[in-house]
This record gives C-alpha cells, sequence and structure tokens, in this order.
C-alpha cells in the first residue's frame, strides 16, 4: 500500500536495524485518514469471506481495528491485556512479548466471540506473530473461524510472517519490511 | 444524542448503582457507526473552534477519537499509560482511578503537542474527572490550549462534570447519567 509505505519513509524513524518507530501517524499519534484507508484496503483483500466480527488487541491495534470494523461494517472487539474486574465468564491466552521480553495475558469476553463468527484480525506490527497466536488460540476456544489476518507493517526479516503462512492462514501485510540497515528502509 | 441513551438503555448492564457495564458497545466491543456518529456529534457541538488536535487517553478513549479526529480532519493524539522504551521527551501526570482505586502516569511525547495547538480532549467516561484534569496538565504544559471536552457517557450523580464545568471549560457529554438505582437507567 504506497500511501502507507511513503508514510514509513518520510515520518519513520529507524531506532535500530529491528526497530522502526511510527509514532507520528500509527501507535502514537494517530493518522485517521491514512486509518480509514487501511480498513478500506482490508476490506477489499478480504473480500467474499463473509467477515462478522474484527478482533484487535488493545492498545496501538484499536484505531485500525475500528476503522476496518466501519469499512465492513461489523463490530470490533479488541482483547484486553488486564481482566476487568466486572468480566467473568472470559477466553484468554498468554503472549510473549520478544520486542518488550515480557509475557502477558490477553483476554476477552464469552459474550463477544462465538462459533457463528468468522473472525478477521488486525494488528498495527507483525513481528514474531506470537500476539496473532494467542488470539487464534482464543478463536479456537471460541469454535469460531478467522478468515484471516490483516497487518500494517510486517518485519519481514522476522519470523511471524513465516508462521502464520506456514499454517494456511490467508495474511496480507500492507507494508512488508525487508531491511533497515544503514537507516534505510527497504521494502519487499 | 439519542442514538446512544437507547444503546445505553438496551445494551448497558447496571452493576450497581453507580457502574455501568457497555462493553457490547463501547469499551470492548466497539459499535463503529455509532463511535463514527459521535465523533461528528463533537464536531458540531465544537463548531468554529478551529480545533487542530484531538488528545485522548488509551484504551478506550481511543476508538472514540479516531472518529472524532476524522469527522474533524485532524490528527489524533493518545496518551500512553506506560511510557515506551524509546520515548525520551515527554509530558506526564499522575492520574487517580477512583474506579480502580489506583494512581497510574499518563504520558505524551513532546513532539506532539505544542504551543500552535487547540486541542479538543474526548474520552469514554466522565466519573471523577481526574483524567481529563491529568490531560489539562499537560495541554498547559505545553503551552497548548484546551478548547473543550467531549464526553460519551457522563456519571452526572459524581464530581467531575461540576469540576469541569466550574473551571469555565466547555464540557459536552452525549449522555449523561443521572441515577441507576433498582437497575433503572435515568438520563439528565
Amino acid at each position: 500500500m504506497k500511501f502507507l509505505k511513503n508514510k514509513i519513509v518520510n515520518e519513520g524513524k529507524v531506532i535500530n536495524p529491528t526497530t522502526l518507530k511510527v509514532d507520528s501517524f500509527l501507535n502514537h499519534q494517530l493518522d485517521p485518514a491514512l486509518m480509514l484507508e487501511m480498513g478500506k484496503e482490508f476490506k477489499k483483500r478480504f473480500e467474499g469471506k463473509k467477515i462478522t466480527k474484527v478482533l484487535t488487541i488493545e492498545a496501538s491495534g484499536i484505531a485500525i481495528g475500528i476503522m476496518t470494523g466501519l469499512a465492513l461494517d461489523v463490530p470490533v472487539v479488541f482483547a484486553k491485556k488486564k481482566k476487568p474486574s466486572t468480566m467473568a465468564n472470559l477466553y484468554s491466552a498468554t503472549v510473549h512479548s520478544f520486542t518488550k521480553k515480557i509475557d502477558y495475558d490477553i483476554c476477552i469476553s464469552k459474550e463477544f466471540l462465538g462459533p457463528e463468527d468468522k473472525v478477521l484480525v488486525v494488528d498495527d506490527f507483525l513481528a514474531m506473530g506470537n500476539a496473532i497466536l494467542g488470539l487464534e488460540n482464543i478463536i479456537k476456544e471460541a469454535g469460531a473461524e478467522m478468515v484471516g489476518v490483516g497487518i500494517a507493517v510486517e518485519k519481514g526479516f522476522q519470523n511471524g510472517g513465516k508462521i502464520i503462512r506456514d499454517k494456511n492462514i490467508h495474511l496480507e501485510s500492507l507494508a512488508i519490511l525487508d531491511t533497515m540497515e544503514d537507516n534505510k528502509i527497504k521494502f519487499l
């Protein structure tokens, strides 16, 4: 997606060869028009999949999630990283973040995911893929179907994309980073 | 806002006389069309204010924030509750949550807020108002102007609304809860 790649080149900051900072438009300050375009692009790429629900993870997945839900005209559910005191019946999974070097739990109320659902998972970044695999486990536990995964920025030099594609999951990444050596961003 | 009030009456769950659960459309599962309507309503209510930026707090403010930004065609910034490892120069404030009985810090990168900004603050709930006052402090520190506060659901039986209006801040709440006695929701 050219618009997103241009934004990454113009505003992204390469912190080191594996870390890209895009907080001027994707995960701290947000560009609403770009987010809506990404949502429409996911709608196009997953055409005909009869999606009933968009699933993502707080916090930085929410903006792209809600715009995808708007484009598809379906509800959006975001997994929480802390169990709210008012949430009783829930699905949960443990996710290891290689970036932050921590384990965290994600949870979703059983009210909002069931066997009737065809779920599109979206997120801002794909690195090692653990958050996506955590959501896949929850979708399986709910008896729902995961029809695909939509990612804004995939780190092509990390393993997540390969792991997910090897499972025959339909993965669409709007920008795939190839290398970021010498502060130069190259896409796949 | 009638659409929102109807949703609250039909789908909201009164947990006790001061706690309303609206996680089927506002803060766990999200209704994108409703969120967009709320964004457009804030645009109307703050007409002529020359807003340059929408400010909110992760996680449940993000959806309403991005839709308000889309309606106003301005960027959205969400305050983070944990300082990211890649964020150096930041504004921060401490917020006491009466609901969760904890203190937490919110922070915003100095890159994304400055003296040129006219800021509309939005959030899903207003109870005691501490999160809004934390954001007000950050806006002051940045030398920016807070032109108003847009809230989805104000708890009219708690003090936040009065505190903010007494400061002559332009506050617009789309639904104001009066009482929730005997499981019956009444609006002001």
